[in-house]
């Protein structure tokens, strides 16, 4: 790839609540990092905007850095928009497992998951932490779609081996079994031809401390800390699995995942819900950070997260599908979640009960907070360097039309209220081009 | 028009719990009337699929019926995605009252209803229920917009004369000037040219109570009677103006409106997030009817809607966009709002509380639930003959293609399938062609 200049309106979160609007002009560098940055009106514009390889965004459209989906689990794609009426502990059973069982079979994969990234693609999506499943090849064709798309994904082979909870024909045998085959696929996606440059990165991926064993946790936090791999699980996810975990261990999710040496470096904590104010400090601690997943919250969680105080003690947290428990592809789709569910959190939902009781005051958030969680807030807790349009930062981007779709944005607005109607109404309609790591993927 | 055939898979509500889907020939009058409705396989069908005015539905696509928005600010349509800040009270007087006010340029209105009625057209409403402002010439531009682009459209001119809560600028001057408006607008409406079969109706529009003096409610009751014509209001929208009513009318906002004769055979209550088992009762047996505003309730209701109590209660109930206290002018949107909100109340949202007193059991709806109130739920309410396909019902319907956007429709999916997706994942995007009253309005 060649370096280039774009120049265009960049709306960016320069922090979760401060949104930045303004006419620029960025240098993207041929590794795709963005190398200079410069405002209109500024003599540095100028000499970048004498570039040869200039990309100039049309007057009706807007830059916005691209979004980072914290938590997806690609093989539950074909469920998506279904099966959203058992509780947690029975809809892994009933549907997700005989589901995830078919990716033993990767041309079934590759059927899925060849429609799956083009169309988080289309919805935006220049980041994806994936869940994958128990089998290698099919987590490997994940890792290969990735790379042919150009997608920046982390991908994650499931390891589960608790026989109390995985069925035969859906788990590893052993913990060792499921170590090795940790091992390997960490090796295999490292080494895929095409990948090079890092863009797909595999994750070490405990499907939740109810479905493995001690050995298995054990050996993942080593495995972790030896190859210096990332980490991704579920923690708190509902009533049912913190109180499993907290008979199971005796102490709560987050808790015991640091005892295992798997809270860690941008590990990835799916939903936690339930986690305490110790919880949550060890998550900073460890510089480990959550995946809020509103909309799945509503039909698996049982409570809303409150992501305000998550905000309030710096705690990193982005925003995730969870597909299929979640029916979304959107992260915008889940912005506007996350907006609603604080805002649900705050005042409660049952009007039987006094307004003064009925829910948590204080605990919303705005909509330039879910714009920082869509962008940068995922960006930041995965450790990957971009979601602001900074020097410094990968040209993961997203050119939006200003007037397409339900999406009305005019020269009047300001920065904040740029962010507030693209997170109520951005959609794929409104995602024109798609650049991830300065490369179009998407026109 | 002439009439003509169409044959295709449809998919359409029986009742609130069954979706019935099947390969239909209908027998479009030149009325825009179902006038035959006959499943493949039938004489009737291949007598039907005979005729010379054959629409063939491609195999890739779904007829559903159109969506009925119960409940929408057209003037609003400016600020949507934005200014949802502040509580109900606060909201009125700082950004809607003057925005509405903006309203006495008809050249303004001209300018944003020809953007909103062609955008909720993209979106799948065919028929919609409108608050327009208090001006006579601007509100008739809305009831020409939508006769236009053939939307069936109940359009009202506002009234509000209370000096308490009414700024000077943006209130009726008196109860007798208000009433003389509405006067006059439901004559210009039914008389407007091309309006001779209807499509466009006046409504009596009372804003609420608290807008209102008894003067105006009074007479109002007495012009709905007199007229015949079908009333809407808000009723029981948030804590403040809940108990605002209580305290100044000594009964709730439904039982005051029946007092003034305003609760009348399809007259449509707004929210209504509070109105007890009483209310409900009364509603019904007026034959009145409620529009649930999920996206809004979560900004300026603080509760939810027991949506599970009014389908259980057989009372009438449809959704609304509540543009622009909702942000979003797709029902599809909301219907699945209508779904998490219910998942919510069901489940309560805050995590310190216990599971078992956290939220109020057994209170969620599901998908196809969610589906008859955007289809038959909302047209029911309003004495729309629409909604099901069935003979006697106009042709409003949406032809929607089975995989395009995020849907992912096969033809192994059931009818409670199909309903649960389409819900989910129904976007501009996926709509095709729209029929309002056998006329082709959007292809």
């Amino acid at each position: 790839m060649s370096a280039f200049v774009v120049t265009g309106r960049a709306l960016a979160s320069r922090t979760p609540q401060e949104t930045v609007l303004e006419n620029v002009a960025l240098l993207v560098g041929d590794d795709g990092i963005i190398q200079r940055r410069a405002t209109c009106g500024t003599q540095a514009y100028q000499d970048l905007q004498s570039s040869e390889t200039l990309v100039r965004l049309p007057a009706d459209t807007l830059l916005v850095p691209g979004l980072t989906d914290l938590h997806i689990h690609a093989p539950q794609w074909p469920q998506a928009g279904t099966a959203l009426d058992r509780p947690l502990e029975e809809w892994l059973g009933t549907y997700t497992f005989p589901l995830e069982a078919r990716y033993s079979d990767a041309a079934f994969a590759a059927t899925v998951y060849e429609d799956l990234v083009p169309t988080l693609l289309r919805n935006g999506t220049t980041t994806a932490l994936y869940f994958a499943t128990i089998h290698e090849d099919a987590s490997l064709v994940l890792a290969r779609t990735c790379l042919k798309y150009g997608q920046r994904g982390f991908v994650g082979l499931v390891a589960m081996d608790h026989p109390d909870l995985c069925p035969p024909d859906y788990r590893q045998a052993s913990a060792q079994e499921a170590l090795d085959a940790t091992r390997r696929f960490i090796h295999a996606v490292r080494t895929l031809p095409g990948n090079e440059a890092g863009l797909v990165q595999p994750v070490i991926t405990p499907r939740f401390i109810p479905a493995c064993s001690d050995a298995l946790l054990n050996g993942l936090g080593a495995l972790a800390a030896e190859m210096n791999v990332r980490v991704q699980t579920h923690a708190s996810e509902s009533d049912w699995e913190h109180h499993h975990v907290l008979e199971r261990a005796g102490q709560t999710d987050t808790s015991a995942l640091d005892t295992f040496g798997l809270l860690r470096d941008h590990t990835i904590l799916a939903h936690a819900g339930f986690l305490n104010q110790n919880d949550r400090t060890l998550v900073k601690e460890r510089n480990a950070g959550l995946a809020h997943c509103p909309i799945s919250n509503a039909f698996f969680a049982g409570a809303a997260l409150p992501v305000r105080d998550v905000l309030d003690d710096h705690v990193h947290c982005g925003l995730g599908t969870d597909l299929s428990g979640g029916y979304s592809p959107s992260i915008f789709e889940n912005a506007r979640q996350a907006v609603l569910a604080s805002r649900m959190l705050e005042s409660g939902t049952n009007p039987e009960i006094l307004p003064a009781k009925r829910g948590l005051p204080n605990h919303r958030i705005d909509f330039q907070e879910a714009f920082w969680l869509a962008t940068r807030g995922g960006a930041e807790a995965l450790g990957v360097p971009s979601g602001q349009l900074l020097p410094g930062q990968a040209f993961d981007a997203l050119e939006l039309r200003c007037t397409l779709g339900s999406l009305r944005l005019s020269s009047q607005d300001s920065a904040a209220s740029c962010a507030q109607k693209i997170v109520c109404h951005a959609s794929p309609e409104t995602i024109d081009r798609v650049w991830i790591n300065g490369r179009l993927v998407k026109e």
